[in-house]
């Protein structure tokens, strides 16, 4: 397929053939990933803009490399540091990047809808990386494609999310994307971490970890922000590490060789034992690698869109 | 001509011929930005480094932007998290830098005179990107660049900067600029927002916006800093924008094409009403990409200075 | 010799085969840095990441300085700004770091051991730019090449070492890495500011600054943290200046051309005269340089390793 959307705002919009064609472009990211020199010329000349109103250091810097790999230009605005000292609004900084030549903007910001609200301000790509409880597209694209490397395929594929669903862009995404690519998800939480109405999102609902496991391919886990206990939430981490955190016991319960993932950072010993993290099962920095070949493909589908064919890649 | 000078420290200093040479070259780097593939090795292996010593989003990304458009390596010192720590003094920094490599410094102080302090210490181009309330050339010299495009030439035009004209480095930097290519420069400002005896640098001074503004055809609005409200500058912000926030219906007094300027980032329904900051006739994102151009040419200049000619740059 | 070491984490494990190696690689990176162009394309493709958990301007700037002049991606993790947010450990910053494709990381931490624990994790090199009281190896390289370049050989060569021996990194790295190499070396400083049992790092100790200069053909100063003055170590800046405090009438004591030498950034008054820093002797600005060269050097040999010979470099 030729690529025609503009921006990348979330799973929810994305079709089943777009989500493939991503996978597809990453496959070939991954290849060059793989070289001795692990770059090409393709957006030589083009800059991406990362504007990052909430800490991060994994995904801007993972964008910043993707950028980097395909010879793009790299600019980081950390918003906190510069211009909202002096009170400059979203759409105005959004505004000047383009003004500056910016050929993408990469945005994080703490309110769902940021990004779209970007997108339609401005006539260059934006990239969701991230907005409030909303969507984080990218980490799920990189999950679905991990799951296809280590599964062999995403339909039919029994997958269980585990954690603060309530709260979590990256569970919303991947629930969005795996069912358009037919896999059965679940999600496993205590009740107070379960959004309103989440059964009406396609998903089975379980309470119970040891339950909602059973038979499952793959388990990925939802990092536990412990500034939330305590508050109605889940009483102590102690208590959630007992019922929720998974441990190399538990596997046997999934399928044979199920994959475990996790978005990360993780917090060892909470929400994933240091020894079930550690072992081959764990797929934590296969993920880490597989977003840099998600984005590139991303930046490359965004910013050259149809303007030429997939062998103009490497 | 044949550029000679080491260093870009202020219009005040610069002759007619210089600031035209700049224009002209400044066309040159806006013809590269209009290319698909914005990027010419020109300053390849040269590296410009940033010392920014107050926060700054627009300025130091332009700069940094300009040389990597010039394929030119490009490295932020922001001052404040890292050496002035340890109580680095600006002239052994500056001394570091030149031992380091660079071959051109960009510097962003609060002291008048924080530019010129450094160049008389070091041996390479220094670039004053904003001196405390002294000088901010290279605002001026886009701002001039801009006036040069949209009007077609800025011998007898008729300029109005409005706003704090008393702490204003942008206000400084234009009118001594404005004034050697031949402009008619008038200030319009509460009194308490004037420099005293202003009538010395050139200008002709207003305090009524809608007297001030009677058939000019640039209009350069300058930023309101919230923080001098109630300080004897003026009273409230409220009473600020009744007086001297530019709305749509004054430019019914000015020339009918008249050409609305900011330097940004804009206060909007403060110095600037919204409907006329998104309209046609302010220009202020054609003022952001022409600083990426007017900074290029700068860095080619000062870094090149006369060991080429003109046709080196393409 | 073929580089074989796979990380730079300290002066006291390496041969005296290596340092020189190392010290030789430097020499030939330096004639890249004198060149019109100082840039050659030997690590294309390849990734440095600065992981830095302590401030610091000239380190960090020098090493990614040295990865931007053979063209490798240079990243920054100011890791207070970042991950620690998250509480991400250390360790799993090392692993998202190799997944996300670093080709080498430097790390400054405030833990002695830290690097070594890093690299014990991680499989690509690992280069010590500091862990705390420890060891500042590419400090004392630098040292080191500046030694040979301005007196012609180390071996022989009478070396004090002026100031805070206690607690300071510099000057275990350069002992250590001296004596190897056939150097002389002195420490100097009040008892207070001596580690236990110094005399067995195979140095003669003085705590009279006058005395331990006599015939010396190079003087290193080592910077006062101010912070700990009136901690029991010396009671006020000015009793140290007047004691150990180097000024330009000392140096008749010296050698007749004494080389006197700073890692920076200087305190003007304090553990040098501002006179003594801007003369000739000092060579404070020259190991800035050869900073540079020296970390391009281990990037290098640690990058590449035994892949290639040193004719490859240029």
């Amino acid at each position: 397929m030729v690529w025609e959307r503009k921006n990348l705002l979330g799973l929810e919009e994305l079709s089943k053939d777009e989500i493939e064609s991503i996978l597809k472009t990453a496959k070939s990211m991954k290849d060059i990933l793989a070289r001795p020199i692990k770059k090409v010329p393709t957006l030589r000349g083009k800059l991406v803009v990362n504007l990052f109103y909430e800490p991060s250091t994994r995904t801007s810097s993972s964008f910043s490399l993707a950028a980097k790999r395909l010879s793009a230009d790299s600019m980081g605005l950390s918003v906190k540091k510069s211009s909202v000292v002096k009170g400059e609004s979203l759409l105005d900084t959004a505004k000047t990047l383009q003004a500056l030549g910016a050929d993408a903007v990469v945005i994080r910001h703490g309110i769902p809808g940021a990004a779209k609200l970007l997108a339609e301000e401005v006539n260059i790509p934006v990239l969701n990386a991230g907005d409030g409880v909303h969507e984080h597209p990218t980490q799920a694209l990189l999950d679905m494609y991990t799951i296809q490397e280590e599964r062999g395929k995403i339909a039919g594929q029994k997958i269980a999310i585990v954690g603060d669903i309530k709260h979590s862009r990256v569970a919303r995404s991947n629930i969005w994307g795996l069912n358009k690519l037919g896999a059965e998800v679940r999600v496993i939480a205590p009740k107070t971490l379960l959004p309103v109405e989440v059964e009406k999102l396609g998903v089975e609902v379980y309470t119970d970890l040891e339950e909602g496991i059973k038979d499952v391919d793959v388990i990925n886990l939802l990092r536990i922000q412990r500034e939330r206990q305590g508050k109605g939430f889940f009483p102590t981490i102690r208590e959630y590490v007992k019922f929720y955190g998974l441990r190399k016991e538990h596997l046997e319960l999934a399928t044979d060789d199920v994959t475990v993932m996790h978005p990360g950072p993780i917090n060892r010993g909470i929400e994933i034992s240091a020894e079930l993290a550690d072992s081959n099962q764990a797929v934590i920095e296969e993920q880490v690698t597989n977003g840099v070949a998600v984005r590139m493909a991303l930046l490359y589908l965004l910013i050259r869109g149809g303007s030429r064919d997939e062998e103009a890649i490497t």
